[in-house]
């Protein structure tokens, strides 16, 4: 039976990225497999660059002053990098959530930390606006999309100083003018490929100017420095983010698979909002396209519905804890399909119910 | 024709790992990719406490007070999260080369550190012996196996203080009572598996004595709280990594593997002495049994040489830039056949000559 796989993250790659992927596991450069031949040769050196090159130019940002680099450590290690290299009084940040919490604590070893806003009063299932960014500081931090609450930033601030965005959970899934970011991070296992490599875009000239001696592997400059490879970089996750990437370049880039996440996110929110057994959880203008949250009306539905979901091949569709409920995350490479079973679904406990 | 792999790593994997991977890759659990599940679901979780149990195991420290953990970064992370979670006054480190320097840099960040030896006046072909180890300092870090200049320590001092040991490129290649070490890291990529995971064994004990505040993603002691997934762990990495402890433990674990890796080098080393036209780099009683260095005396001869090598299926034989000629990488997984495919090669080139 075919799987809908609608997992918060590691989730659903592409069949052909996966088929890709296992076969250099086997034989990627004569006879020899990807992760064992030497991150220096030329063939490794090329999947490295190529990955680089088509990140800035899935983005839109080749020859505006931007590099990119596949690190390690995931987001979690990025709060920590950021504030490393660019923190030297204080930042501004905007909290919507777990993730943005998180952020926050590790800016605070160093410095006090301003939160510009927060939807902390409403367990975080709106996005803030209308706040203001103090242009005296250092940086802005913001979180695009907040997988647990299914919240997603619709506009961007205007920023007097560096704008830094957290995009773990939603970047290359929409057209964005992304050059109004000066630093962007995401952990490669939502639309980018497997846990274990971690995307950061920068643009080059805001860094340097922190009075701290950061140490070389938090240091982007070094890593920039060395194109990536200032130790041996994560091999099969680099590669296997390479090929979704050109998966992505050959779908026709961000706007043909963002036609495709609004098809998934407005048939799902349709049943949300028809049918009465389920509510939404997250904010109607601050609603998610990759994280759909909502709950049932009526929990004595809940064994009926579980079954009813995994009997139709259905995967990763219970919410975070700090929610409850379900959530159905429809990154990039989930299938419409996938949606529109899930939808039946709901509908089919409406009808029993 | 069948390759010979000598890369000083990442480096030759055991097949049936290689064929295991690729196949998780594919179908892990009921028809989804290892890289596209949960980290929280059973079937990883199961993954990564195999991994941390067998990495006891193997080394004999079941029981004892310690505990594994995978992270990421690489053996460059831990040369700073060394310092930031033991690193109070003072602390003492063995220079033997490359990588001991870059331990060194970055721990120097945090306070003065003490070289109490090194063998930088011979570049590096030697084992400094016979030094002190000052009992007031937070501890001892060493590099068990240099893989740049082939050199190996064979004994391990008296250390009145927590021992720290970088075994990234001999970990589980010999038997050493592990017991004497008090914190032990590796790279995965030698002997454990692919890129992008950082093998950490640590006594629980010899933690949270440092006053300052270590970030979350530097602080082991989170780690370990969090059962290694403080956040998502490098999926792929982690489980190629339990394979290689698996066939490991089938083969007869490391004692079993110290009689193969002895095989391979004394074979190795015997040419290198016996041949005329080779010579060995470093010091004999320092050799390293993972490692090979070697020059040829007749530069001449070099071009004939390369090409014999490589005509015989040979890869990743030419030496790091610091020390020249060639470098044979004999890690766990690679063949006596290839060793001896290389001897052969070798004597050839003497009767040509």
């Amino acid at each position: 039976m075919k799987k809908h796989n609608f997992s918060a993250g590691p989730c659903v790659l592409p069949q052909e990225v996966l088929k890709k992927a296992a076969d250099a596991v086997l034989d990627f450069d004569n006879g020899l497999s990807l992760i064992e031949i030497s991150h220096r040769s030329k063939p490794f050196v090329d999947v490295m660059e190529n990955a680089r090159a088509l990140v800035l130019e899935l983005l839109g940002l080749e020859g505006k002053g931007y590099k990119a680099l596949f690190l390690q450590g995931g987001a979690s290690t990025q709060f920590l990098m950021v504030a490393l290299n660019l923190l030297e009084k204080r930042a501004g940040y905007l909290n919507t959530g777990t993730w943005a919490n998180k952020a926050i604590k590790e800016a605070k070893i160093f410095d006090d930390v301003y939160e510009v806003a927060s939807s902390k009063n409403a367990n975080y299932n709106y996005i803030p606006k209308g706040y203001e960014i103090p242009s005296e500081y250092d940086y802005f931090h913001c979180t695009s999309n907040n997988t647990i609450f299914g919240t997603q930033m619709k506009e961007f601030p205007k920023c007097p100083i560096p704008m830094v965005c957290d995009m773990s959970s939603d970047i290359f899934s929409r057209q964005l003018d992304f050059s109004k970011f000066d630093l962007i991070y995401a952990g490669a296992q939502k639309n980018m490929g497997p846990a274990g490599a971690t995307l950061v875009v920068v643009r080059e000239e805001i860094l340097g100017k922190v009075s701290r001696h950061i140490p070389s592997m938090m240091d982007y400059k070094i890593h920039l420095n060395k194109s990536s490879m200032f130790n041996t970089p994560p091999v099969f996750a680099v590669y296997t983010s390479m090929l979704t990437l050109e998966w992505l370049k050959n779908l026709g880039g961000i706007p043909a698979i963002e036609e495709l996440n609004e098809k998934k996110s407005t048939l799902m929110y349709s049943e949300i909002d028809i049918n009465p057994l389920f509510k939404g959880y997250a904010a109607k203008e601050d609603r998610s396209t990759m994280n759909a949250t909502f709950t049932l009306e009526n929990d004595d539905l809940k064994e009926t519905f579980d079954t009813m979901w995994k009997e139709a091949g259905i995967n990763g569709l219970n919410g975070h804890r700090s929610v409850g409920g379900y959530r159905a995350s429809m990154y990039n490479a989930l299938h419409l399909d996938s949606v529109k079973t899930l939808v039946e679904v709901m509908s089919e406990l409406e009808r029993k119910a």
